[in-house]
């Protein structure tokens, strides 16, 4: 298996929430990564939408696999979503990428988008990286 | 039952991801909240601290019932997150208050804090509130 | 002129922080903005770098006139930035793009480089669009 | 002059922004500072408001002073800021405190108000710690 790939394993493996949300981590290149998740009734909120926390967590299970993917350990230290459209069924994709990368510091964007296509949630996130390697 | 009893009832029953992962909304007041979780193991991510997803949406549930205490429907239109400390074990508390509200927009604070006190995570979430009541 | 560069000049004309911090707005398209300032002694904050108030007021002004491309007026309700890299000296440049747009929130992404084209601050704006015209 | 007021004296002095665009810190405490700001022509944008990139600064300088009152150097890595009123004339007043402090990172909320006490924007910030010391 080449590195992204053991990324992507070791995520898919190791991250329970995403486990337990069914959430699954399609792909993870060089700062990048895509999730996906079909929504069912659990992931509702009060108004029978994608709750926020459902979408949240998905933006950032492909965020952490893309910040991890040259598998040094990185930490999130912020996020910012804003919820544009309704999240109402079917399946919904993140896409990570890498907008910019300090000595320290990186900052990705992540868009969720729905069936059709459209992006439903725009997400920021910063993370910290670390120097020490991930257990892949 | 008072107003913010029936906004607390409310969610707590219809709230469908806050049931699944065992988030209990604690209280309701004017313009605030506060929801409770006992963290278990699927609530974590691949390091086996709380899951940035866990804590956000315990965030943001206490966000929603606060700015829908007043019994009008509001929407969640953007919410930031910032994680000082890791979630470990434990209860995990959410606090939310209302910081600012105009005519149409307004914004909350959360303070997401574990068993000793500490405050792991600081949220901010801004909502756009209607006309329409809940359908309590 | 066309609808987009009325859009420019009506920035350039009317946004007084931008003149007076010495912002050129260079380019406006279908939502889409670009913006420039040269770094000056007045820009910078307490350790000789660029101001967090100046990299924001960039972005911002570049934000702004792609939010309002259209013509149609949009009132930003939310901000998020990150800062990767410090900003030194030289010419600072945001390029702001839509990333999603409902029936009355869009969200915008601004990346905004330094002068050997490195990312040092990533933006994500959300707006509320009205009904109204600008008085272009 | 104790730790703070050398604090606050050093921030006064040396950031050039806050002094081009006439900003004033009022005060330093521990964890906390208080920034004021007389709005003029200069500070709006095309609507004749105060300009985000205004309000933005002036909680900025609040927030920076409140993050380095220990008189340990702090670098601002994420900033969000959510408008709910305008800012339409008068004085804007910037109150900073600390949320939450972890072993190098910290958070810090701050509320900008109008003449009339209330609360015209929310804005949450993000330090990371360093161990050197300010010049003061």
């Amino acid at each position: 298996m080449d590195k992204h790939e053991r990324v992507r394993a070791f995520f898919s493996r190791n991250d329970k929430l995403a486990g337990y949300l069914g959430m699954e981590l399609v792909s993870v290149g060089r700062g990048t990564a895509t999730a996906k998740l079909k929504l069912r009734d659990i992931h509702m909120n009060a108004a029978g939408l994608a709750h926020g926390g459902t979408v949240f967590s998905l933006a950032d299970f492909a965020f952490g696999a893309a910040a991890n993917s040259s598998g040094k350990m990185a930490l999130g230290v912020n996020m910012s979503i804003s919820f544009i459209k309704p999240g109402e069924s079917g399946v919904l994709t993140a896409v990570a990428r890498e907008v910019s990368a300090g000595s320290r510091l990186a900052s990705y964007a992540v868009e969720v988008s729905d069936d059709s296509g459209q992006v439903i949630a725009a997400f920021q996130g910063l993370v910290y990286r670390k120097r020490d390697d991930l257990p892949l």
